[in-house]
């Protein structure tokens, strides 16, 4: 932790801050420039530097604190440099071919779901995505169709032999929702649900988390440490795109996450430009851009019917358009040394 | 519904959209202008509009959709103009004294609550604050001392007569919680936690809903429409800053959303300037301003000893400095027809 | 400046680095910690730190440089803690008495403009805003008047008494604008023009610039400091708000600025709560909050005929609710100890 | 436009909205819905739209007014579908062919130049950059070498035969820069600098206009509409990142805006991954991104020696890093039908 001084600051401070940061076990260096003074603390390994760094700037004579960053003990790279790849019933994440999930935003009926599913399969979607548990900003929205979503969702699987991901939203839904699917999603809005984090990561089923809207890259990655944290590694993040004042799209996806988590993490990337975009005209171009920037998996809105879909119809591929992005990806996927 | 075209769509595709629209129940207006030949759906009331919204806008020929938005049935002032005034033990929220709830961020132990319970109260504030289940960012962050934290609130009630609000995270928790305090705080990370916000609804404790970090007014409200959708109508939105590029503050305090919701909606609004900035040193200005903006009451992070504060101890005030704020809002409260 | 080292730097790496930092000037402080080393680098105080902060960070076992900033030298606290009081024919800003500039948007003719200064001068304003060279999204929106708006400026001047201030857009327009204008303003969008910053530094002019729209608190302040490099200490910040992902209001307005440019500058801060908040429903409320933030002045739009307005129409008060206003801000001044 | 009233508005009011339009010279059609009345307005072509939209919105029985945008007449795809190709001494951008602008962020001195410019053209870059007037936040920061800049960029254009392209940001400026440069760069920081833009509009050089940092796609194809309109159709459009709340990056690249860009309009898109992450380690992976969403062109900073680099050394690649860059990128334009 480095403690600027401001320029107030008299020697009676600096050694009051001293003797304080000497109490709590810290080594000290004093660095005494031009303008100001500025104080490293070093070890005290145990404590929380976060807590102890809002205390220090809470003295009078204390400008401000720069904490140094513990690493991401359990999903960083600097304790763990190989990648991650997570087996789901024999597809494989984060591995040399890139993996694409695809399906509805929703699960609305038994007819929607399996002809979905066989449309994706046909394109070659290696996994079935589908929402039992939908989030909706209006309470008078659809709210999914529950465990009989999940049902659907299972005898789609049995029907294509595709493994299949849902969302969970509620900690008391994860034991139902795991005896299902085969990969929890954690959405956006509960991405900082720390109750339900930690209830996914007392399965040993792999979970897809996906970027709070508003988080930053290092909130993302202490979200997924709360996962780790219970004995669940099998985590993927999931970037859908982060809110900013531009409207033109839904979320503005942030390309950059992709390589700086490649950089700073051992876990599996996946895209999810549907969200990311918010307008289908544009989720084959993001699809592609993701691959070359180095995400391990895809995750796409594919709706027989968009113009009837209960949720997202405007970000939903019909499986004709659906067809061209997975023609188009395979090329892109060997241009960076992997297969689709 | 508003419908604008793309400037290839021909009659065959209009005629289409008309029946479409026709189908739904909707009654339908065409205007064709010099560019853009616009299509207004009106009535078909039953549906979810923004629903249908996302399906016609997955039209080929179809630019834009605009939604003319439903007002909020519960939370809005167009059914229910009269402003909401929430007793909580005696305590009005929403009338013409301005409210103010102050203590520490987290309940730490039994001393330091009760400390600062009678330091807020001397200074004037009629609720008691303090976490007892707390978020964190990290995994390895304080989360609060759960039921025991609960607990000490209590004693600190009984001791001064404050009614008590503290935070739920968990929707397991909310029987628990309630059984305690006398305000359920939803936080800023929960206030799109849909399950949370009906296990509150289901309640008949009064609730302050925080507004998510990258929450809009809309959506804010929208979120207090689920808790009002299950019957609990005592609810007071609390502005605590949204998240922006600036970094000089924590978070950047939306002023303008005090008198925006006192427009849109008959809830009492809370201020925190205490999240809202990130700075002890700003707190006492933002409060004043809060209050001219026309906000009902304020909730204030105090902490005897900041500098041992296990969270969020660069934006705790000292109880000297706390009696200050205090004094400096009278004048403001009258000079807006209040009292403090 | 600090530089901290990736987990990966050997002892070569960091004797390589304390070599090229003594080569430069630097002191140099080394603390090992547990998992990182961090080097403190001070003095070298005449070269450009932020230059040689990013070359230290291209270097391949260097993970981040935290730079320690300069205080501002000529608009910081730090080396000039008075505040500042500018006079403006005898109007004080930055003194006791609280000021208010109002007038319309743009100087659409003399009629328009004649009317507007009798009304906001009648009213309480001590100082008739107006533009006639307008920033303009649009190619084909209204630019403005030029010379002959000025010339209507100084005509109300001449008529009301009140000083004029209105805005330049061009480095070759600042000798034309500044030879009619008692204040020069420099617009939200030209706020990093730094050819614009210098040649209004060269005027004797008193200059209000305004915030950026995307621009930190730090920005704004180095780009006063490039119109105090030049000679010209008479400079007002005002705050117009930030573009956030909030769209109810037309920009979000940083309340907590205020506060935050009184501690780290001695300069004066000038609210605008029209371009703010964007509808004049909560200009009211905002010019309050800004008093009670601790605002030395208040800048706002007044149209009689604001459904005629050649811009801002809907962000502009009539001439009676702009009454009801200054009404309103008597209060809230003497509440913080001042006068209107 | 489409203007909603409030549910308080009266018949009366109704008849006064439609007497002002149907003055205006509007058309009018009015839909009456269960909770709200809408009037759609069309025609009047030759008034800005934007102006009115405001006055309108400043009716007291006005809930809000959706303007129903003209298409951008001279930058849009609507009335000019085919792809505009700029050819620039023979490099042709818009083409088949990816376009590489390489060099280093600020002309230093000759060698420096010189050297990076046979680097990049080795490599297979095909035009330089380099800034000789350079935009700097800190009045004390390099602020380039001004017209011995252009000299040195002139004679590195003599030694390898590249097209060079240059920073203007002083419309006074613009004939001298002219006179040197072969492509006109306008910064980001100038985006909305209307005289600057204007003045560009009047040569009959080849543009390159970079996106605002806070600026939407609307407002980014508006200036250049500034532009068009003064008779220069020769523009490009640089992607180059948005300001958000991330601090990971130094801006969020937005992938998006490229494919946008090419559905609404017919420039040129150019990516400028350096400025859009802000950091080296992540140009690479962005590069192969924007390529594959569909950009022309990428502009890359390259520095011989990052570590002494008056500018951006923290995102300058060295030469081995950019040949690898460029080696990288040659399959990914094959992958979308497309050569380097």
């Amino acid at each position: 932790m480095i403690i600027i001084l401001t320029p107030e600051a008299t020697e009676n401070d600096l050694q009051d801050l001293v003797g304080n940061l000497k109490d709590r076990g810290y080594g000290v260096h004093i660095s005494k420039g031009v303008e100001k003074t500025i104080v490293g603390a070093i070890g005290a390994p145990d404590e929380d530097k976060a807590v102890i760094a809002e205390q220090i700037e809470s003295f009078r004579y204390v400008e401000r604190v720069v904490p140094i960053l513990k690493p991401y003990k359990l999903v960083g790279r600097d304790f763990h440099p190989d990648k991650t790849v997570i087996n789901v019933n024999g597809v494989e994440i984060g591995g040399e071919k890139i993996v694409v999930m695809a399906g509805p935003c929703c699960v609305e009926n038994e007819d929607q779901t399996m002809e979905t599913a066989m449309a994706v399969k046909a394109a070659g979607a290696s996994i079935l995505r589908g929402g039992a548990f939908k989030p909706s900003t209006s309470p008078y929205g659809f709210q999914g169709l529950g465990e009989d979503g999940l049902k659907i969702l299972a005898r789609a699987r049995e029907a294509t032999g595709l493994p299949i991901i849902t969302e969970v939203m509620d900690a008391r839904d994860v034991g139902l929702v795991a005896s299902y699917t085969d990969i929890l999603q954690i959405g956006a809005r509960n991405m900082a649900n720390f109750s339900l984090l930690r209830e996914v990561g007392e399965t040993r089923k792999p979970v897809m988390l996906k970027r709070g809207l508003s988080s930053t890259i290092e909130e993302w990655l202490q979200a997924a440490e709360y996962i780790a944290g219970r004995g669940n590694y099998e985590i993927m993040l999931c970037e859908r795109g982060i809110r900013t004042f531009e409207t033109f799209t839904r979320n503005t996806f942030d390309i950059s996450a992709i390589p700086a988590i490649n950089g700073i993490s051992h876990l599996p990337v996946v895209a999810d430009p549907s969200h990311g975009t918010g307008k289908w005209s544009l989720v084959s171009a993001v699809s592609r851009a993701a691959i070359a920037a180095g995400a391990d998996a895809l995750i796409v809105e594919v709706h027989p019917h968009p113009e009837k879909a209960l949720k997202d119809g405007a970000q939903s591929l019909r499986p004709d358009k659906f067809q061209l992005l997975m023609n188009g990806i395979g090329a892109i996927a060997k241009a960076v040394g992997r297969t689709v």
